[in-house]
């Protein structure tokens, strides 16, 4: 038997945007949130208990986080399998999900391989160690192919387009590390399905429809553009995905609906991910309420939608690091059905993610007007001084 | 033009739940909040950047939390307005809703003449300082009539109804200093409007319909099951009420419906307010956010209501003061479209507020059968070990 408590703390490593959500999330579950996070000061400090300042993978840092918390939990994949593994142990504080899944997760080729083996599509993969590799490898998919870093990559980072045979040494010279290569998918759109693994259940939030440019999300759209038939796919897609995870916790899972509607997996992310957003103000239960719960063995919560939503990431689009202050934010704020997610960074750089808004559709406003309504505000803000 | 960064702090005097639902809902406006209570770790300490700890009326306390603030406000009536306008000068930093708005409201005498003067309906009423004034002023208002202390009273703490003129006596005596006694209304329900005054604009949420027991609201029914004439009278007397307040931020307006559907004002609270705390599920904008923008003179949020919303607070229920374990939390968790919100006490006595949960309802459960689903889920609940 749960019996809430003030006492229930849990310890997150890393306190960035996510960290925060979480903490905001927090508070009416009646759940205390410790972070770790090299950066002092991180996005997540002003809304949580405490922010430990230490590396991700630092076994002290982890250690005082785990002595400190009831469960551990990671809100990025640069967190350490085997600290986490080991100060778990040590302190008898169990992590979710299970550094294994994060170890599977990690390593890009592993990941494919694993869910693969387990009868997941996806894409055509092979592993590359070398510029020779991977010409014969593509010289098997075919071109255009997408050359990735094997770990380390994120927001499109570690991402290499193949388009030719001319391309093979730069590309692979830009990873400069152990790589694989993937047969491009010429999608018709992106999908993204938040999934969660709880003590008791398993459950999915309805499919995202995610819009990306040059890699990095830009707006989701819930419900996704597609068939009913393909929204089903993707589902099965996601649950088949979530039976391969290992420990609770929510789960981002990345699909390509392809040229002939199948379901492709594209890529997992072992927490709440930036296509899971929306759920704050779309569902009854956002996907950072659901990853506490899911971590502290709560029961999970309706994942129902309540109304058609679309969120815009608010990027920076500035060419210099500097102070951040952003112009137009009071159209966001007093946009009808709009609410804002501000992350606290108190510098802009070029494509960082800053901040996001949600809009709420009504009977009136269905998700076409409200996209177009969502890429307007969004493109009327700018951290630039002009 | 309001440009976010996070430099932007506003001090709260007052760490309770309400303060712990404002520091939730600040991150996502870029708001920090930092909090003054004379309880070491209240409720709002684990969300929010700071607790500064020193009592409400502190000149020392309230002169450090306004140097670490931008705008200075409140969410406990015993802030004491003399000390919030003197830092508030000292420091330059602006306290909303006014001083004087706190003045006028936290003598329910000069509340009351204030806003007969303003031509608001009220129910009739006299200043009483002795048991002699109380039989001459209940001989002219007629029995029962309800003695109030002027100052100080909370959750029916300080209202002592007067049945018969044998009662006078112990009813003076126990309020036992400055008082005022109200007519009797015999109401076919209660009412509330939360109202907000921004810095160019003035809104108002829907109406809700609260139910009290023992004169400790326990559920707020959104919207209120009254007649749209009823509903409109509300809103005017409520906008009404607003015209009459100082500064700003968000008002806690109470009504009554009287037996031929006329609205007396019977209460206001200058600050977020329980028969408010649906709308963080129910409108697209909740209270806390909404008094967040107000204050900081960002523009108001959209005050549309998503849905039939019932919430319930969670009391305790023990004979003694004790630690506070709540048995029954996992049904609330498990419920569908229920949103638990905790206030993290870690001790419970008799008819504390210790939670309260929401439920939102959709085109299969309207508000009457989500009204009895949120009363038998809130019975299922106990605090005792037995």
């Amino acid at each position: 038997v749960i019996q809430t408590s003030p006492d229930d703390t849990v310890g997150v490593v890393g306190g960035g945007q996510l960290g925060r959500m979480l903490g905001e999330a927090a508070g009416p579950l009646g759940i205390e949130v410790v972070v770790a996070d090299p950066t002092p000061d991180a996005p997540a400090a002003p809304v949580v208990r405490d922010q430990l300042v230490g590396d991700f993978d630092d076994p002290e840092t982890l250690r005082e986080l785990a002595e400190r918390a009831d469960y551990l939990t990671y809100e990025i994949e640069l967190a350490d399998p085997g600290v986490l593994e080991r100060v778990s142990e040590a302190t008898d504080t169990p992590v979710h999900p299970h550094p294994d899944t994060l170890r599977t997760i990690e390593d890009k080729l592993v990941q494919k391989r694993r869910l693969a083996e387990a009868g997941v599509p996806v894409p055509e993969f092979r592993g590359v160690d070398s510029a020779a590799e991977l010409r014969s490898a593509c010289e098997e998919l075919g071109y255009p192919a997408m050359l990735k870093a094997r770990t380390g990559g994120y927001d499109g980072r570690g991402n290499v387009p193949v388009r030719s045979a001319d391309e093979l040494e730069d590309a692979f010279d830009a990873i400069d590390g152990p790589a694989m290569v993937e047969a491009f998918v010429d999608f018709e759109r992106e999908l993204a399905v938040m999934g969660c693994v709880g003590a008791d259940d398993v459950d999915t939030f309805p499919v995202t429809e995610t819009v990306h440019e040059a890699e990095i999300l830009r707006e989701t759209l819930a419900p996704a553009r597609a068939d009913e038939a393909v929204l089903e796919r993707a589902r099965e897609v996601a649950r088949d995905v979530l039976e391969v995870m290992q420990g609770r916790g929510v789960f981002g899972i990345e699909l390509f609906q392809g040229p002939d509607d199948e379901i492709l997996l594209n890529e997992i992310a072992p927490r709440p991910h930036n296509s899971g957003h929306w759920t704050i103000e779309g569902c009854h239960t956002s996907q950072f309420a659901q990853h506490l719960r899911a971590v502290t063995g709560r029961p999970l919560g309706s994942t129902t939608q309540r109304a058609p939503t679309v969120s815009a990431n608010v990027l920076g689009d500035v060419s210099e690091r500097c102070p951040a202050r952003l112009a137009g934010v009071e159209d966001v704020l007093a946009a009808d059905r709009a609410t804002l997610h501000w992350y606290g960074k108190r510098e802009v750089y070029d494509l960082r993610k800053m901040g996001h808004f949600t809009l709420v559709g009504d009977s009136e406003e269905p998700l076409p007007a409200l996209y177009d309504r969502a890429r307007d505000l969004r493109d009327s803000l700018t951290f630039r001084e002009d």
